[in-house]
């Protein structure tokens, strides 16, 4: 469906992020891949993402959810560092194991203003996933 | 239409709670009132909530949000700490000033094996809401 | 909240609509008041809203809810017949009876580009809600 | 993922339908495949799904999803015809065109109390899709 290249590359996106996103450095998300409209995130674990009943809280999952789209927005779109999610809705599926979360996001609309899609979250090298989610991003007039 | 009173206190939620949530810790969540099918938390600001753009980043709404309807929960179910979200839908609505939020959830079904409520979060004093929620909490079955 | 006057009357409402909306028409759906950003609809029950086990449907209830936001939305905004819902989220809470189904919108966000609102449907006197539904309408760039 | 056979056959589906659905009925859905979760369904066009803008309406598409994963879900679960429905999310990408639309189901948990899946609908032999929905059924303790 999307046949081009990213429109931002991860060391861009790094640069840009730089000091600005103190919420995302907070989880230590590593980029492993970004592509037109599509990209992939891994959250390593840390003890601190722990829930009552010794899982990894659901606000985890939907961080790294929200991040990941994030990034494949600015994979369709390039620099727009202030595209805003609007909404998202999240399906709690499994309970994690304590591990490496991977986040795994791809737009299916790409549009002027909106650009929608979904996420898997998945403990890494996992099938079954842990959670579905799917977000609409709100694109500032300028971009495109 | 919730004529109960709440099926746990303050006190008791802290005592249950003890150190088994590393994750609520880290966001210092102030329990303002529980009641039945009901609760009202406050997030005090924390530099390291903040996304680029310089406001406070989506999931931190989010995760104010999921903590409270689960005091809600529990305020209409009592104890019942594994009672976990099957499914959460959040409408971003307006940025946040960087000031301390507060989540307001109220049970609208407090079903034998689902809860359903909604949550408003606004910056405190300030009446035009930042987010609306939507969630599902399973009950467990020995519950109720 | 809205101390606004409603940008479109009922009776205009109908002129507009005229015969260009068949599908609303199957519902006989009898809108009994428009506000600034709120509205309120009944719907006539009818046999053919019938599902396996001999209640009205989900989508019945979803089609009123989408009317009902768009009628609100029309209520805010003026004459803007072809703003378009970008998502519907919508969670079933108990079973309506075989009667009159009352649904009630309101938005709480009125934006340049995007409205966001929710709806209550229940039965008509009763208290208890049969379904509650949020929803995002896409504002036309002409309009406001 | 799904190495079962259906616990339905299409025949045995309308049997036990009958005529217990005049609402199903009224929209003439053309079960095309059921598998085990899945299924898929196709919607003859009908001038009586207009709305204004002269396209098909929103909760066309609705219907059609809710239909289709129901479906999926007695693929999975068996005759379990009062499994209702608990929350459904839809986000709309595309305008249909006045034609055939299809909505193919998947379920992506198969679990005791809940089944969640995802639904997509397009225009028959069209690959942008015009509409994704997400969706959770309850089932009742009896079934599995």
């Amino acid at each position: 469906m999307n046949e081009h290249d990213p429109k931002i590359t991860k060391d861009r996106f790094h640069e840009m992020l730089g000091d600005s996103a103190p919420f995302m450095d907070s989880y230590d998300f590593q980029i492993l891949d970004i592509g037109y409209g599509t990209a992939s995130v891994a959250v390593p674990y840390n003890p601190g993402f722990i829930r009552p009943g010794g899982t990894i809280a659901g606000p985890v999952m939907f961080a790294a959810a929200d991040f990941t789209l994030w990034v494949a927005v600015l994979g369709a779109y390039g620099e727009v560092p202030l595209a805003v999610t609007t909404n998202m809705a999240i399906n709690f599926l499994r309970k994690p194991e304590n591990e490496t979360l991977i986040a795994d996001a791809r737009l299916f609309k790409i549009g002027k203003r909106l650009a929608v899609g979904d996420i898997w979250v998945s403990n890494k090298g996992v099938d079954e996933p842990c959670a579905h989610v799917t977000g609409t991003y709100s694109i500032p007039p300028m971009a495109k």
